[in-house]
């Protein structure tokens, strides 16, 4: 079987880290694409890095980009990231102008260097909620436009954008990264850690994700500032 | 009459200089945007920082990228510039892998900051046949994507990309720019300028601007390595 290649939007997070092991379940070999884009903290990026290899990634590359000179978002300006609110609609503070724009936007051009013709990123159903760049018809719109882009697209066609992560909930994510033995232990999801690296377990990341365990009915393997229960 | 502000992706060349032009006569406070992306000489970058503030950009921002990392390209690879050669139909070895898309990408996400919902580049007709990602119909599909994408797309509706040029000859563009009052003489094309700045003349770009300018019947203010005529 010839593998084919593809290029995976990898933070060292729960669902991206998921969403490598899938695509390479899959029967693809998994080109690792990070970025550091003026976070307030690189701990979830030095996790990317020391994780990617373990997960099969054929390559891992950081690309630099500064969002931080555009301002806008508690992610990369000097906002509070909000603790222990509701998960509603609105769209969040931590939302990133443009990102996930910018950031298949870097993966395309990798994947036409490469011969590729399969971006995967983990975008899913509990995040749409709240960022529009998150949603399937912002995919949908994003595949069709990069299939005009580039010669990939131009020349041989079906340049495409994998989700499989769209239609699960956090429980469902956590299920499938277990079956195909992810080490949850090895990924990040704080917005918001303490120096030493422990979650906050009180950011909408944390609370997220650990419902998420809660349902699933397993404990989350990360540390946590603050007793999370099991 | 309150003003709009307006993203316009500038680099200092011919045509993205009289697309700036364009958008503030038609009323825009224009915002420029440009990108140092391992070109091999930033000569183009140095005029458009020169420049910028002379054709009334409010604030002109440069945005480093390094798609040197991606290779690809004879702009950021270690490749040769084709000279003398037909201009004809194939993706040219000059093509940046996703390069609009990426520029794009950046400028929503300033646009998006800056409460703008317009953003300018100037792509024309001469470039789409061999570029995939300066066809009318790519710029389609990113406008729609980007109604998409982002809270100005969602929550204001109509973001619109704006193609001033698309329909335009070289020789219209000029022609158009020179009724507008550029200084083509600060603007700069080439692809591989000598060491002291002086414009090949072989280039695809030079040749395309070289013929413009004698169909307009107007000699290109900028110096040349060889002789041009007029």
């Amino acid at each position: 079987m010839i593998m084919k290649k593809a290029v995976v939007l990898y933070s060292g997070g729960l669902d991206s880290t998921t969403c490598l092991a899938i695509a390479k379940a899959e029967g693809f070999v998994p080109y690792a694409l990070s970025f550091s884009y003026g976070q307030r903290h690189s701990f979830e990026l030095e996790k990317a890095k020391e994780y990617a290899p373990h997960v099969g990634a054929a390559e891992h590359r950081v690309v630099d980009i500064d969002l931080r000179q555009f301002g806008g978002s508690a992610l990369t300006a000097d906002t509070e990231v909000p603790k222990d609110r509701p998960i509603d609609d609105a769209i969040p503070v931590t939302y990133v102008p443009a990102r996930n724009t910018i950031f298949l936007s870097y993966a395309l051009a990798w994947a036409e260097v490469l011969g590729a013709t399969d971006i995967f990123i983990g975008v899913n159903a509990l995040d749409y909620s709240g960022y529009p760049d998150c949603r399937p018809e912002y995919i949908a719109a994003y595949e069709k436009m990069a299939n005009l882009a580039t010669k990939a697209g131009v020349e041989q066609g079906g340049l495409k954008i994998h989700t499989p992560l769209i239609d699960l909930t956090k429980a469902e994510i956590i299920r499938r990264g277990l079956e195909l033995d992810v080490d949850y232990g090895l990924t990040h999801s704080c917005y918001d850690p303490t120096p030493e690296g422990l979650a906050c377990g009180r950011c909408d990341s944390c609370q997220l994700r650990l419902k998420g365990f809660r349902e699933v009915g397993s404990s989350d393997p990360v540390d946590y500032a603050v007793e999370v229960g099991s």
